[in-house]
């Protein structure tokens, strides 16, 4: 049995299509790699592949110093761990979970943990499941800086890189949270401009190269918003809200014609909206953290 | 006075940030730029630059066979062009109309063109000012192809990339809704984004390298999913349905524990949701613009 600071051995609870991306990263980078998800079976290509496959989560985390987590949620990662024999075998052994959840299940998770003599590191994983193993991928973590170095060796197996955010161990979900919400809420725009697009005789493959175009000109003016909302410039001098407001009232307008559900789009007009009403109708985007958060103390 | 073929004149009205852009692109590529804005004062600059500020619009296309029209919105454009005298100027020229709305404006005003013998283009800008006389502006336009192709060494002027459509004088504005579409959600999940991580401690200074790195990640996954869309497969394998509203109910619970509204990453919530409850959790993104446009005769 690998001691629990061995770093050539590794446990992955839980083989969804991420799971299976770590473990099989793992595999290539030569550690030892115990697997366990709770429906059986979806261990076997990883099996055939030279992975262990463990009857319980308790017989998985014994097999390593490092625990990596990835199920669906908290919710999940809770149902697996917060077991009696799951916690005495997690004793003085580190717990990387990369379950994507809230700051405060993060933090909640932890202090079950700091109970249990577990060690406990929250992570998250920002690029897609082909990017595990290669120089793609992006792994956010965060929880006690001493314990991320003693991982660092096994969390390289899988590549790309990785950035410790401090030692607030909710700190990597709410990173996690905000790049999601941009992610999701641009994919949601997508979904519905393509059935706009097609409502309007334009195919996907038609439009592909366009909004392609509009996604490439995206990075560089979050750039540029956060660093307007950073030195407390509002931006607008050449795209004010009001010109937003505008094109977002022809999207509602084009889409609802058509029969087409614009709720998102309406929900964010309606946030413009509410900031030209407060008299920011000649700024920019960058106004609208600050007109979302103005209640917060400090903010 | 400038024959109504003559490729070395150009008028621009109004000279709001884009239109002010436009004549700059036009004065320095040479040509003879005559502008007009409603507002008066706003030429001042351009006046200096060696335009000829003209004192009404119908003053201002009578000097020149291509009259760009770079307003607000149609019901500005229409406030401007639909008067008498206007049209009686306009007779025998082309109007290239650069302002955004609906594709039905565009096909209303393109007949009203037609029964006063007006040629009339409908153009679409898809970057921002600053890339008017760069080659990294890029232009939609539509309507009949004669008239593109006559009025193509005025537009070339501009600089970037310009695309004809087709014959179908709405098609610019559709391509339009639908990219701003993206766009403009993207913008708006940014700015929740930039408002929640603030309220968790994270500035934007912090998220911006990250979030840049969500931006990167946007193009191939638009293309991917356009591809999907076009071949009737509904992704899902590595990313379902499922997992997305996993994910965006966290996003709606922190932020909305934060007292920041969440209105627009419920409304994605709920999309996706009605996805999932007609039977398609295992399905991805893809499968989206099927389901909001179900109701489209042969869509
Ligand atoms: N896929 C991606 O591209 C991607 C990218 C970045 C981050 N992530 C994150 O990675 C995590 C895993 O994602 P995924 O793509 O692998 O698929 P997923 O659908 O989010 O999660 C599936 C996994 O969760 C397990 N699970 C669900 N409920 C459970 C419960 N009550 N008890 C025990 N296990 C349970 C499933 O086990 P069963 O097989 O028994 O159902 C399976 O192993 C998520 O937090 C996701 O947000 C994924
Ligand atoms: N700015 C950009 O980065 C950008 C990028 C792509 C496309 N566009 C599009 O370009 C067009 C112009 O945008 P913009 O940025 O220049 O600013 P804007 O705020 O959208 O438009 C301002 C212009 O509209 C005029 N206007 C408004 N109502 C009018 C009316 N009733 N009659 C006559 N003129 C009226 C204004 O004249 P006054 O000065 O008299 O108010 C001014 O010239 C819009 O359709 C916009 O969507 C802009």
């Amino acid at each position: 049995m690998p001691s629990n600071q061995d770093q050539s051995a590794v446990t992955v609870l839980g083989l969804g299509p991420m799971g299976r991306a770590l473990a099989g990263a793992f595999l290539d980078a030569g550690l030892t790699t115990t697997v366990w998800n709770r429906t059986p079976g979806r261990d076997r290509e990883l099996v055939a592949r030279g992975a262990v496959g463990a009857r319980s989560p308790e017989e998985a985390v014994a097999a390593s110093g490092v625990v990596v987590v990835c199920v669906v949620n908290y919710d999940a990662s809770d149902a697996v761990l917060r077991r009696e024999a799951v916690a005495s075998a997690l004793k003085g052994r580190t717990v990387v979970n990369l379950t994507a959840d809230t700051p405060e299940r993060a933090r909640d998770t932890a202090r079950w943990a700091a109970e249990h003599g577990v060690g406990y590191l929250d992570g998250a994983i920002m690029t897609p499941t082909t990017t595990m193993g290669t120089p793609d991928g992006v792994f956010l973590h965060s929880g006690p800086e001493a314990l991320y170095k003693r991982s660092r060796p096994v969390l390289a197996a899988l590549g790309g890189t990785h950035t410790h955010l401090g030692e607030d161990v909710g700190r990597a979900a709410a990173y996690d949270i905000a790049l999601l919400d941009i992610f999701w809420t641009a994919m949601s725009g997508y979904a519905h401009a393509l059935a706009v697009a097609r409502a309007e005789g334009v195919s996907a493959r038609e439009l592909a190269p366009f909004a392609r175009g509009i996604g490439a000109i995206l990075p560089p003016i979050f750039e540029e918003t956060a660093a307007e909302v950073a030195d407390g410039r509002f931006g607008g001098d050449d795209n004010p809200l009001t010109s937003a407001v505008s094109s977002m009232a022809h999207i509602v307008h084009t889409s609802e014609a058509h029969g087409i559900d614009a709720g998102v789009m309406r929900a964010a007009e309606g946030m413009v909206r509410r900031a030209v009403g407060l008299g920011h109708g000649a700024d920019g985007f960058a106004r609208l953290p600050e007109v979302l958060g103005r209640h917060l103390a400090g903010a």
